[in-house]
C-alpha cells in the first residue's frame, strides 16, 4: 500500500456511513446520479428531484442527508479531489512534481474544474472551519500526493522542497490564479517549481 | 489624486449605471440594505423581499437587476474589496507592505471576511471568465494597493519586489490558507514578505 493510499484513508471520513452499508450505497448512487446529470443537463437545470429519480431514492432521502443541492454538489466535488492513483514515478522527483502539478493545474483550470473548487468552497462546512470541513479535505488530498513524491525523493536521498513551501509557493498561486484571474500555463508551473527549489536549497545551505 | 484612486476608477465599472442616476441610487440603497441585514439577521435568514423592504424598492427591481440573492451578495462583497484609502505611508515601503498585508489577512480571515471571498467566487460571473468577472475585479483592487506602495518605493529609489511576485508568493498563499485550511498569523505574513524580497533581490543581482 502506497503512502498516498494509506494517508488518504486516514483523511477521508464519510461521516456516519458504514462502508458497504445502506447509507454508503445511497451515497454512491446519489453521487453517481449527480455526476452524470451535471454532464448531461448541466448545473443550471439540476434539481434534487431529478437526482433522486436517477439515483432511485426519494427526494426526502437527499434533503435529510445533504440539506440542499449546494451541499450535495460540494460533497461530490470533494470526491473529485480524492487521488485515484499515485503520482507517476519517472525516477526523477522534480519531474514527477512537474507532471503532477501540471495535470492538477490543467484539471482545475477547465470550466468544470473551476466549478468544482467553487462548489467545495460554497458548501456549508466551508464557512466555519476551513481546516476541518470540505476545503480542508481537498487541500489534504493535494498534500498527500505531494508527500508521496517527497517520500520517493527521500528514499533516493535526493533533496526535495518542503511540502508546506510547495503548498504556499506552487499550489496556492495556481489556485489563486485559477479562481481570481487567469488559467496558469505549463511554463508558469515550471517556473513556480523552480522558485520553490531555489527557496529550499537556500534554506538548506 | 493618488495612483490607487486613479487606477481604481479605471478598474471599477458599474455596468449600465450612470453615477448619480436613479439606477445608481437603487444600487446604493440595495447594497446598504443588504449589508445592514447581513449584520442584523445574518445570511441564513436573508431574503430578497426583506432587502427590498429595507431598501424601499420592489422585490422585482432586485430580481430584474441581480437575478438572485447569490449574485447580489457577490456584488456587495466585491464592493468591500474596493480600497477606501491609500495604504498607510510610514516612509518605509517594506513596512507599508507588511502593515497593509497584515490588515488584509486579518480582515479576510474573520468569518465575515471569508464569507465575502466565498460570495465573490460564488457569483455567476465568477464561473466563466475569472479575469473579467467579479473575482478579477477583487484581485485588481488588491494589485492596485500593492502598486501604490511600489510607486512610493520607486519614487524613493528603494528596491521593491515585483507586484506579480507579491500576488503569487504573498497574497495567494494567504488567500489559499484562509479558504482551505487555516487563518494565517502575522508572523506568516512577515515571513512570506521576507521570502518575496529574497526572491526579487536574487533576480536583481
Amino acid at each position: 500500500m502506497s503512502l498516498a493510499r494509506k494517508r488518504e484513508n486516514s483523511v477521508v471520513s464519510h461521516g456516519q456511513t458504514r462502508p458497504g452499508g445502506r447509507s454508503a450505497r445511497v451515497q454512491a448512487s446519489v453521487h453517481k446520479a449527480t455526476t452524470e446529470l451535471l454532464e448531461e443537463i448541466g448545473r443550471d437545470a439540476l434539481t434534487i428531484p431529478a437526482i433522486a429519480e436517477r439515483a432511485g431514492v426519494t427526494p426526502s432521502t437527499i434533503y435529510r442527508r445533504w440539506g440542499d443541492l449546494q451541499e450535495l454538489l460540494a460533497d461530490v466535488a470533494v470526491e473529485r479531489f480524492r487521488p485515484e492513483e499515485d503520482p507517476k514515478d519517472t525516477g526523477d522527483a522534480r519531474k514527477d512534481l512537474e507532471l503532477w502539478v501540471e495535470a492538477f493545474a490543467e484539471e482545475f483550470s477547465s470550466a468544470p474544474g473551476r466549478e468544482m473548487i467553487r462548489d467545495v468552497l460554497a458548501g456549508r462546512s466551508g464557512a466555519e472551519m476551513p481546516g476541518a470541513g470540505k476545503p480542508g479535505k481537498c487541500s489534504a488530498y493535494t498534500k498527500v500526493q505531494i508527500e508521496e513524491i517527497a517520500a520517493r525523493a527521500k528514499a533516493r536521498g535526493v533533496p526535495f522542497p518542503d511540502t508546506t513551501a510547495i503548498m504556499d509557493h506552487v499550489i496556492a498561486p495556481l489556485v489563486y490564479r485559477i479562481l481570481f484571474y487567469e488559467p496558469p500555463s505549463a511554463e508558469l508551473v515550471r517556473s513556480l517549481i523552480a522558485t520553490v527549489y531555489e527557496l529550499s536549497l537556500e534554506t538548506a545551505t
